[in-house]
């Protein structure tokens, strides 16, 4: 346990092995069953939790029923409704384990103690929010601009490990497509192979 | 000139009068006319900008000759292409006054410095780069799953603003609508009231 967060965190900032071991301290390890709910819409995101194992999806319900799905969370990623996070508002969204998940979860009163006390972190957390923002942008601009097939190109471009791990329903949804229109898509460019 | 940066910090994070003399040293100070690039597609986004006056658009041309719109940074907010300037790679974006600005300029040496010594500056981006990936998120989820009448309703209650300084085929972009669409929503929406 812990390796693969020390990993993450040493690769981007510099950490002593003190100001580490009273990380961990702060930490409550969880296991997560396959569709079980980290967080339910409606409900405070009370942690932010590290992915050590498993993964997860985080999603809405819109008014059609549809479930737009905002990211997948692998091994070594954060996952939390940020915005409920850091205003003790109720969430939008839903954080469901697709598979069985190890997760290490920390409170926010928690999460503030460990930034003032190892200001690392805060360079840690910045640096990680920034690159997740980037890569939202990036997202962005290609839901407002790219045709289906350009958005699912780029999805296995950059995720290649994704197609095997998740269901071909989420990544419709994580495409803003149908699941008819993915698997016609899926039909033309194993055609044009 | 730095008033408003000086508001936007202490809104935020804790600084001394010293640091904040110590940040001031850094910036370039540039009065950029209505038309022209703050950068352009292909260069590398050398600085971050804050914007005292005015108001930016950040866009990038698609192969249909589109021109999404990513951002409107107005007065009090920062502009760059943050992967750019992190990273020395060409950027895809273009960044172009959509009204006469003044702005504040800050190299990556000098940024990188600026938060070597003033460790509180850390927290400040951190803090502006999440509220930007949580705004950012929110619009992903809305293009994904709302309609072109849900999108710009909801601009309009967040940004009230943004309808007297922006030009409509701007709004229509920045909503990933043609015009037409735009226009017509504006009269149904007219004719509702």
């Amino acid at each position: 346990m812990f390796e693969l967060l020390l990993q993450s965190i040493k690769e981007r900032v510099d950490i002593t092995d003190e100001e580490f071991n009273f990380c961990k301290t702060l930490f409550i390890p969880k296991k997560l069953r396959k569709k079980r709910f980290l967080l339910q819409e409606g409900d405070v995101s009370r942690y932010t939790t590290f992915v050590e194992k498993g993964m997860l999806r985080t999603y809405t319900i819109d008014d059609k029923g549809n479930e737009p799905i905002l990211q997948f969370s692998f091994e070594g990623w954060w996952v939390s409704d940020l915005y409920s996070f850091l205003t003790d508002e109720p969430s939008n969204y839903n954080i469901e384990a697709v598979e069985d998940c190890e997760l290490l979860m920390i409170t926010r009163p928690s999460w503030d103690m460990m930034l003032g006390k190892v200001p690392a972190l805060e360079r840690y957390f910045r640096i990680l929010v920034q690159n997740n923002l980037i890569a939202t942008q990036r997202r962005l601009m290609g839901s407002i601009s790219e045709t289906a097939q350009e958005k699912y190109t780029k999805l296995i471009n950059g995720f290649p490990g994704c197609l095997q791990r998740v269901p071909q329903h989420m990544i419709a949804s994580y495409l803003g497509i149908t699941p008819e229109t993915l698997s016609r898509i899926r039909g033309q460019m194993a055609t044009n192979k």
